[in-house]
């Protein structure tokens, strides 16, 4: 087990009705800007919720952080901000709002153009934010870390600042989300688990069951789901396990991987694919193109996730690569990059960008642009 | 799932050679009193390790700190405490030293007798401390919980007050550790997860895997540090999974159950037994007497950790509390009262006590002092 230090301050508000706590979380005096995607959260109630629930509250609205949520749009967001001298921030939706309200909070303690923080990947100033969650994926609610784009250079990097000081997740504003984005949020939970857990093998027996537990649970409730996507109980699970996913909780003292994240960030970069959809197109041709060196701890997950347990090794470390691709399909996603209509320019510019930047990625930071470039020749 | 609140801010500092991190957690101007246990920490050498890292803090040291703490020993620390005008505590050791210190942490800044706040259970006015931990087990090192006795009275109650605000675990330092001081700490480790686990079918399923996991990890690992006791790996995967066996992780929105604390707490004290070896007595005599209520989590604990997947359910139920006593023999433990030289007045003496305080532990508040005893003449 490699040495770490693990903290993570998130206060996690979980079940039904909780929106209505939001005044025992947020001191009475603050000046709120409360964060908004598109407008779903008006149809389906969550916004009556929370601003009945902040009656009283002095607050601000800034609406339309958009999916993978850009420079463009946070920079009027900050603008705003500074304007109203906004000391508190609430996001209310998926991912990328909450993401992008991560940048809001540094970038109203910043002086010059809040690009500038994304470019150097951290801050850590910034002011005091919570979530309501509304779709579970990205982890977002309870980790310090986002990824934001700019739209006029088809940039997207990751950036960390805060950890959300709470986070409400009321299972049943899950209720009303389409089944695209319900399958999107469960490729982005699995792929995150699998960061951090396929890798090498006798690292951390616990870390490694408690990732296997994630992944068996998704697996298993995923075509329940699929039945009853208003399951009370069923969402409840996909919910808290996409937060466990991703703060930290099965990362502790192992090696980490991230290089299906970092291509298929430029996936969304350069051609608009949601974010757990480019996931399940590169992740099948990352384990392909590295079977040698995952080849053991493929062993284990498809024992212990798929109970694949007799074979030759080879077949079964393959029986396990496929078991994950059908899975991403069950969800109804595309595996390949021709389904998404994606060809070789784009090949081409990933392996560029990753050269330009000297990229290492992978546990073992043997993940290049000419590894990188492989991959994405194995997704077609 | 059952609504929950879950916020746990403990930073973990793990790994070999951490201890020297101290300087980097506790502020300059801190005027620190450092807790020790009996003097062990003197001979393994971490004393040494603590003060070489704390050169140049202005400490004062107490010492003697007992196995189940007592307000009696306490009661010193916060007089020499106060009058030293400490505003930091470290505590160095295993779960005692911890818990004691809680206490200390809260008698600080309370102008009473400490007994008071025991009575009352918690209090949440606390000065900050940090451990470095000594023996995988209580979990304390990641909790807010703590358990008090008082020798005068035999009395032992649990009390709720502050998270350590660091906690250092350095598994080199358990190399010096005595069989019997692991043995308990696997027990106690293992009951704990038990007691958020052995409830209901159905509530969390990442919950429910993530509990198995710590305990494939530990029926696993046991047999194996009986052999190696120094093997860096085997300690770290106890040490990490002792944490995470009882700091909020694995509790989150499931039932959780707590009768065979409350009743070891009395064997501790009225008899002395040490903690983990109450639980090992107690807790297979409590599963025989909860058969029924507990059985279809039985059959699924059987199946996943002890792979009991043949039988009649009943039998296959049975067979995995035999697995379980087993488990606390294989470590060295007595699993029977009679073993212990405990004899019908201290099953009196608890069932009084229990009715005397209206007790109703676990799941389902219904183990009362009649069903106590009944759980104790099952465990003679």
């Amino acid at each position: 087990m490699n040495n770490f230090i693990f903290q993570n301050p998130t206060r996690l508000i979980f079940g039904k009705g909780m929106i209505a706590q939001l005044p025992n979380e947020i001191p009475a005096e603050k000046n709120i800007m409360i964060t908004f995607g598109g407008g779903s959260v008006k149809k389906n109630g969550i916004y009556d919720q929370v601003m009945e629930a902040l009656k009283g509250y002095k607050t601000t609205e800034f609406w339309g952080i958009e999916p993978n949520p850009s420079i463009e749009t946070l920079r009027k967001a900050i603008e705003l901000g500074k304007e109203k001298k906004i000391d508190f921030l609430l996001a209310v939706g998926g991912g990328s709002v909450l993401d992008g309200t991560k940048l809001i909070s540094a970038g109203l303690l910043y002086d010059g153009d809040a690009w500038d923080l994304v470019k150097k990947g951290s801050s850590t100033e910034t002011i005091p934010m919570g979530t309501v969650l509304t779709i579970p994926a990205t982890g977002s609610e309870m980790n310090n870390g986002a990824v934001i784009s700019r739209h006029e250079t088809s940039e997207k990097y990751p950036f960390y600042s805060c950890y959300p000081v709470f986070s409400i997740l009321d299972p049943t504003v899950t209720f009303s989300l389409p089944p695209y984005q319900i399958a999107c949020g469960m490729a982005d939970t699995f792929v995150h688990v699998m960061e951090q857990y396929m890798t090498k093998t006798n690292q951390s027996r616990v870390m490694d069951r408690w990732a296997e537990g994630i992944l068996m649970m998704l697996t298993t409730i995923a075509p329940l789901i699929k039945e009853n996507p208003q399951d009370y109980d069923l969402m409840s699970q996909f919910m808290l396990g996409a937060t466990m996913g991703l703060n930290g909780f099965i990362g502790m003292g192992v090696p980490q991987d991230w290089a299906t994240h970092m291509i298929g960030h430029e996936l969304t970069a350069l051609k608009g694919i949601t974010h757990g959809a480019s996931l399940a197109i590169v992740y099948p041709g990352m384990l392909r193109t590295l079977f040698e060196k995952k080849h053991d701890k493929l062993l284990q997950y498809g024992e212990r996730v798929w109970g694949i347990s007799t074979g030759l090794p080879d077949s079964r470390a393959h029986m396990a690569i496929d078991k994950t691709e059908e899975f991403f399909r069950s969800l109804g996603l595309a595996t390949h990059l021709s389904e998404a209509g994606i060809g070789d320019d784009v090949i081409d510019e990933i392996e560029r960008r990753f050269n330009e930047r000297h990229a290492a990625y992978g546990e073992d930071g043997d993940v290049t642009g000419a590894v990188a470039r492989q991959i994405l020749l194995n997704c077609k």
